[in-house]
């Protein structure tokens, strides 16, 4: 199946080397072809380490090894493997994970539990413990490489490598935040797996980096969705490199904090919206802000419920204004709404006010709106100062075709 | 957009009179078209009455007003009006249905609070109450109609009429119900609207109707899903007139209350099938059975999760035994479930068992299940004794051209 370019990418940005990460990739033949396909980033002594994990009940070795192993908050080394995602593989699939583990920590000298690994592809097939030999071997002492070339050894079915970047001032010192995911793109019998890696060389304490990315998380990561499906791989991590010479960051009192955590929550940003530009079948961005509401966490529920709803999405893929379908999902939400408040619009534009259509209602700016490739909805509830914005794509027979003509 | 009738559609079954009940319908004009779109259901004297209606926070001044007044048990007729649903139309909406309540009360000497009304269609626009009056006045001297007829008046797009029916021997006389329902067909800017009405003559105190439409509703029309959106007007209704004259049903105590609650549940089952096998673009009923979940309600969730999966419903549209997608689905559902005992199947023939693919897997009897017309997904969580079955169809390209490429 050939997937074309999402008509949303966007082009690799010019991103800054991180000191103290060193990138390779290579091929190890996790499936017949040509491409890399294990990505291993060496990282130096004193790096400090945070996570974020998959929600779903079954997730694999990776992430089960690897929440356990962020609670030190160090790390030395992470591999990424693409093409075979070892989930519900049993303990075959784990031993495949200490296996790379324990062959990285002897070839670069550092502990197992810094080493972190990732899989993305086909599950219920253990993941090649052979091939996984060879290419850690020769990643070990492959040439280093850029960020688009790891940006593209980890991506599976994504249409375009992803990266985003930021700098800050700390301390008056300039540090760098150099990021890469990969996305939503799959293919049968592939499943949806987020994997974003986010690079610093500025010094953070692993408690404070870990309170930054849960932060960023629950408004960037979080607040995106393609399909309302959660994968069981799913993982952000981010690695601080203390190279840049600042006195670490512990809390939000340390100087520089405030600078340092805009530029971690922009990057966290760019990568959750690079995701939605590629979901599959996507034509449309839409970013859907959600004012008045109970709570933010309220807020942010009945904004996920509008990006996952099929008709809403159908809707916007049709370029239609259809605010009654937006009504549904906010009442569906489970979320506190009053009909009679509820207000809701596209493009700036309302639709309807407190309950009932605008008068006089004129539906051609809408409707240009509607025609562009940047969608917003706006919904105001009514009722109180919560807010929260989150993105989605169109539904489209891109998705369909995608996901049920093509047959594994 | 000219709908074409269901694959999975069924006959219209021959239903029994219900002595105490006449159905009407006429032309009220809702929409420019000349089928009936008013219908008008009198019941005798003595009537009880029952309702669940949707849990959206954005109800119809319809849901509203059914809400209160099923309180009281009694009901004496009921109005369904086609092409206007009456939602989000403020004071100027629930004015229109208190004036047809109003005029049925005094038609046929009740009280307002006996009549029920429920309205489905575009939304967003209140509805006529020229039309009503005049449709009210002339339904009241109709001539009665059949069941089919009565089907046909209170849909929308649905391609098949729907009906279902049951009988029972209580106290040694044969009881009958029949039941019409419509179902989730829609087009923008209009919204899926589950209505489904009851009648039986069997005497059924009020408050053991209820129980028992509460019963059956969770594992009938709580089980099934579409696309996972809920209207802003689903109700279902239960009407018993008392005319087959047994002894009132006052509780399970009541000499064959068992009998009646089986053939009740079957209804409900019945219609709540009826309802999927017109999902919008659906080729393949689907019907998801999960054991050994921590508890009923917990099954009844992950099976939700499963039905409402665009991944799975895609997947079985690509006739693809893909069982990955449903561990996926399995583990996003926010229940108990362990990886590690969790078995999946399709048509009756396992495709991995305790979180392990099968060995020696022989894919030929699931690809043959899956290029039938109905479905069925097995999942053992594995834990407890926990169990659910719910229906849903496949997503197609059909569901995105009635969604996004027909516009209003």
């Amino acid at each position: 199946m050939d997937l074309k370019r999402s008509p949303l990418a966007l082009h690799f940005p010019d991103m800054p080397d991180i000191d103290g990460v060193t990138l390779r990739t290579v091929n190890a033949g996790y499936k017949d072809w040509e491409r890399a396909d294990l990505t291993f980033v060496e990282l130096c002594d004193g790096t400090t380490a945070a996570g974020v994990f998959t929600q779903s009940a079954c997730p694999s070795s990776e992430v089960e090894l690897g929440r356990q192993h962020i609670k030190q908050g160090a790390a030395r080394a992470l591999v990424v493997n693409a093409g075979n995602a070892n989930a519900f593989t049993g303990y075959r699939g784990r031993e495949a994970v200490e296996q790379i583990m324990a062959q990285i920590a002897e070839g670069i000298g550092c502990a197992p539990e810094t080493v972190f690994v990732s899989s993305t592809g086909v599950i219920g097939v253990p993941l090649p413990k052979d091939a996984a030999k060879a290419g850690v071997t020769a990643a070990l002492t492959a040439p280093p490489c850029s960020w688009e070339d790891a940006a593209k050894a980890i991506s599976t079915t994504d249409t375009f490598a992803k990266g985003a970047t930021a700098t800050a001032i700390v301390q008056g010192k300039t540090i760098s935040i150099s990021a890469i995911i990969k996305g939503s793109g799959m293919i049968a019998p592939d499943m949806a797996t987020m994997l974003g890696y986010i690079f610093t060389d500025a010094a953070v304490d692993p408690a404070f980096l870990q309170q930054l990315l849960n932060d960023s998380n629950g408004k960037t990561f979080s607040c995106i969705t393609v399909d309302s499906d959660t994968s069981t791989s799913d993982t952000v991590l981010a690695f601080a490199t203390g190279k840049a010479g600042n006195a670490p960051l512990v809390s939000f009192d340390s100087e520089g904090a405030d600078a340092f955590a805009a530029a971690f929550h922009d990057v966290c940003r760019q990568l959750a919206q690079l995701v939605v530009r590629d979901g599959e079948g996507a034509q449309k961005l839409i970013a859907i802000t959600v004012t008045g509401a109970d709570s933010d966490e309220s807020a942010r529920k009945i904004g996920l419920s509008i990006a996952n709803s099929p008709l809403v999405k159908t809707a916007v893929a049709g370029e239609d204004a259809n605010w009654g379908r937006v009504v549904m999902a906010v009442g569906k939400a489970g979320e506190p709404a009053d009909r009679d408040t509820l207000s809701i619009g596209f493009g700036g534009h309302w639709a309807a006010r407190n309950g009932q259509p605008v008068d006089d209602f004129d539906e051609a700016p809408l409707a240009r709106h509607l025609k562009g490739q940047e969608i917003t909805i706006e919904v105001d509830i009514g009722l109180s100062t919560g807010r929260a914005t989150v993105w989605t794509c169109d539904l489209t027979n891109g998705y369909i075709a995608i996901n049920a003509d093509y047959r594994s």
